[in-house]
């Protein structure tokens, strides 16, 4: 809690000892709002006792914000969404400001109905996120009267979006692969229509050409987010002369299919073979026998500064539009 | 959409023809709030032009209400919470609500920093649901000013609360056991801290005595919720005299595990052994070699209903106090 942080009083201080809401203290403080006046001078005599005093800038934020964010999403799944908006709030705790995530299905009517609701309890600002980085919202964001970040997904050119690097993570795990001495690599993912597929497919191409190969289609099995398409892709592979020694998955649940598939032929993982996930997906990765290697998205972080972002386009301050990429990390575990 | 059902025109479709929020529809024919004359004007013409009127009852509550449900929930993984919220979503689509989802951890100063923000929102009622059924969320919602309803939680004992039927659910999946023919059966399960624990297992031991058999305690295993459990507790009663023909598993993740383990150990499920999961987490159900038969909460229905119940405490009808227990669904499949 900031309260213990004498050096500074903030808004939370003040709303935490007068058992209100940051947004009654500030009301209460700007001389705005419903409140009754007893409530009022409480609050701001509380503030007098512990010496809360907003500088210029702060004094004219408190009067216009509402410190709630909105969060969008039309991932019902949670999978994704529930990692970011766990950051944004962490990010955004010592703000004062609360989270509401408001879940939207494809239907355009009811993504409006609620984005109205959102604006009409006056959130700050707007955080747009989902089940796909290459799937916009069903629902026009770009001319709100609040400020959107996009998270997770590209949003429009000059709109501000942050979304996990995936070729960096793509060569991160390709790269573990040709450290443990592999050489004879695939890669084993999800639909090739995903732009995520294409970004990761482009990361292992890269990094094999890096490394003086000349990558063939062969090496790159395309297919469903399964358990049974890496299992397939096993029983493809191995029925082929030369199978594979290293395996580059798109996803955890691909990565523990090949797993699975490969300790039913007694292929040893991984002293035989290697194999490297997507997306550290923890239930799944730390249950594989070998707990999977797996490059995670660190959505958590991306949910940071996603918030951190939209904090500072509500204050007014520049944010350079474009879509940033935020590093991956590759966890590395016993495949 | 309701805008189809030509026979009653609601605030919703007057909404959507106007292109405004519900609450700001609201407003407008209310007199109420803050808008341009325009604005309320043309709202205004609208509704007449659709043939809405708004009857008595509904013009009171049309004054008072936000069109907001605040869904409070501990469940940051999300797994219970999203089919839920999915359900609130579905069952209030209709009254022209909004779902906002607020994450709390189980700081309880925090807790209460984004209660008050709902307040603030002036949410038209709260649900609060969380990771356990048998564990409160840190924060007393007991005294707010607005209706609460508790779902997939019991809460105070004067609360309207929702829950799943764990007992009926259990009988349900032991009575398949037997109907399979199986006569020696266990129950592998969580933790025994946990009440849905204690509940599973004790419709366990009651579906054995009323088969006529007298239930031991070495028939049932406690454990972690995790598929390494399952694989732990197939060797230990392996290593026995006598193994078990039907295994009734506490979650999907322990069925994942004791389907691993026996096909490991070239036993056929369902040929030799019958599985029951408990969750119905369809990717894990889905992808389990046989696919899992398991017990469905039914948590959409359950976020349906106590959507439907908050609904009808905000417009200040009756709903008896206590704990609902909602039957939940065996998903036969392969196993």
């Amino acid at each position: 809690m900031s309260s213990t942080n004498v050096g500074r009083i903030t808004i939370h201080d003040v709303a935490a000892a007068a058992s209100v809401s940051i947004a009654t203290a500030s009301k209460a403080l700007n001389d705005t709002g419903r409140m009754s006046v007893e409530t009022r001078a409480r609050i701001r005599r509380v503030a007098q006792e512990l010496g809360f005093r907003p500088n210029a800038l702060a004094r004219s934020l408190l009067s216009k914000r509402s410190f709630t964010v909105g969060l969008l999403t039309n991932d019902t799944y949670g999978r994704f969404t529930l990692p970011v908006m766990a950051g944004i709030s962490e990010g955004l705790i010592d703000h004062g400001v609360s989270v509401f995530l408001c879940a939207i299905e494809d239907n355009p009517d009811l993504a409006k109905l609620h984005v109205d609701a959102m604006l009409d309890k006056q959130v700050d600002g707007i955080i747009a996120t989902g089940r796909r980085i290459d799937k916009p919202l069903p629902v026009d964001l770009s001319h709100l009267p609040i400020p959107i970040v996009y998270a997770l997904m590209t949003g429009p050119a000059d709109a501000v979006a942050l979304v996990p690097d995936d070729r960096q993570g793509a060569r991160d795990a390709v790269n573990h692969l040709f450290d443990k001495g592999r050489r004879r690599l695939v890669h084993v993912t999800g639909p090739a229509s995903f732009k995520v597929v294409e970004e990761r497919t482009h990361a292992f191409r890269d990094a094999l050409a890096t490394a003086g190969m000349t990558p063939s289609e062969a090496q790159i099995l395309t297919g469903a987010w399964s358990e049974q398409w890496g299992r397939e892709a096993v029983e493809k592979l191995w029925s082929q002369e030369n199978p594979p020694d290293g395996i580059f998955c798109g996803n955890d649940q691909i990565a523990r299919g090949v797993i699975d598939a490969l300790r039913e032929k007694d292929v040893g993982v991984p002293n035989d073979v290697s194999v490297v996930g997507f997306d550290n997906w923890e239930i799944v990765a730390e249950q594989t026998r070998p707990p999977l290697t797996t490059v995670d998205m660190n959505l958590k972080e991306l949910g940071r500064q996603a918030g951190r972002a939209l904090v500072r386009l509500v204050n007014g301050e520049i944010v350079e539009p474009g879509v940033s990429k935020l590093p991956c990390t590759l966890v590395i575990r016993g495949s």
